[in-house]
């Protein structure tokens, strides 16, 4: 693939969870256009045009919508391969790096917005993840080896993870365990991500 | 890879969601073990070893877990490439694809538990997919040209749609409208999920 069908279009919201993809575009030093909406945009006609869910991330490329973070992530990761963030088809971490991106949306997301809004859990038959001590206990069990999520190679899933644990952490969902804290700093401390969160802090400015 | 280099375990609980991988293995005709296990083992050690989410769908492929169902089936279907159930990563629908599989994982599930236990919704921008009608207005939206969610052509999506449409429109979580019962029935109707259900019926029987 040319260097010009790799360009997306990539809808981003600052201070959101689109945060993520933002930090894996600069990551894989993507050729991609900014396109800059709020919150209250996404829930607008014009977006909904675009997303039906009204949410960001969201990216075109070619002309096709892709969206749902690690859906999106997978995607990127996979179109920048030279970039060397996303295992092979045949790689043996292919199937860990397939199931970490996953367990995010499927798993993280639901426990945090259960714990954040105090509910009551559903039975283990019906949950997608058990308890909040499930999920957290998975995750630190699989960071324990480290120095990233799928041991000694850095990949997307690294972006995702070490974007979500950061916000989380802030806003005290996740505990500030030091095995958290260190690999939370370890991905911020990456180029990619620095250069992201400079455009980031940009766009809250207004300056870009 | 040869064909041994393929073989996979596969943990399955009938009559649970694990449903979607058996279908999804025997419309790849997939060479696979099957270890089956009931809802109760699926939270034990001995299968806590294997998962520490305790859940199923789980496969092992040369060793290595592959977890949560939208990720399993995504590398299944890439691991028996030849049976082209996947678009390949240059092909346009790539991104639709792990859209709407990632999709059922981190919107559908977490929209029907909140409906199935009649929970507050979450404010729209900490919610994963807004309302329950976003979700059914998305996918309906999606199956509307047909004859499959990506147009023309069937894919692993395909299996992991027609399989949850069943069982949730079975249990009236989610209304039978004719576009979606056509739907069903038209994945249904095909060789591999007709060996799988065949299979299935046997576990349930206790004859295999």
């Amino acid at each position: 693939m040319t260097h010009q069908d790799r360009h997306v279009v990539f809808y981003h919201a600052p201070q959101s969870r689109s945060r993520g993809t933002l930090n894996l575009l600069e990551e894989l030093e993507a050729d991609y256009e900014l396109r800059v909406l709020d919150l209250e945009a996404t829930r607008q006609p014009a977006y909904l045009a675009v997303n039906p869910m009204g949410k960001v991330p969201a990216i075109l490329h070619r002309g096709m919508l892709v969206a749902e973070q690690p859906a999106v992530m997978i995607y990127l990761a996979d179109l920048y391969a030279d970039r060397g963030l996303a295992p092979a088809l045949d790689d043996p971490l292919r199937g860990p790096y397939l199931r970490w991106l996953v367990f995010y949306g499927s798993c993280f997301e639901p426990a945090l917005i259960d714990r954040s809004m105090q509910r009551e859990l559903a039975p283990p038959s019906r949950s997608p993840y058990g308890s909040w001590d499930d999920v957290m206990n998975a995750l630190t069990g699989q960071l324990a080896a480290g120095p990233w999520l799928l041991g000694g190679r850095f990949t997307a899933a690294d972006v995702l993870w070490g974007t979500a644990l950061h916000w989380t952490i802030g806003f005290r969902l996740v505990p500030e365990l030091p095995l958290l804290r260190e690999y939370v700093d370890r991905v911020h401390a990456r180029p990619g991500m620095q250069r992201a969160a400079a455009r980031e802090e940009a766009l809250r400015a207004g300056r870009s």
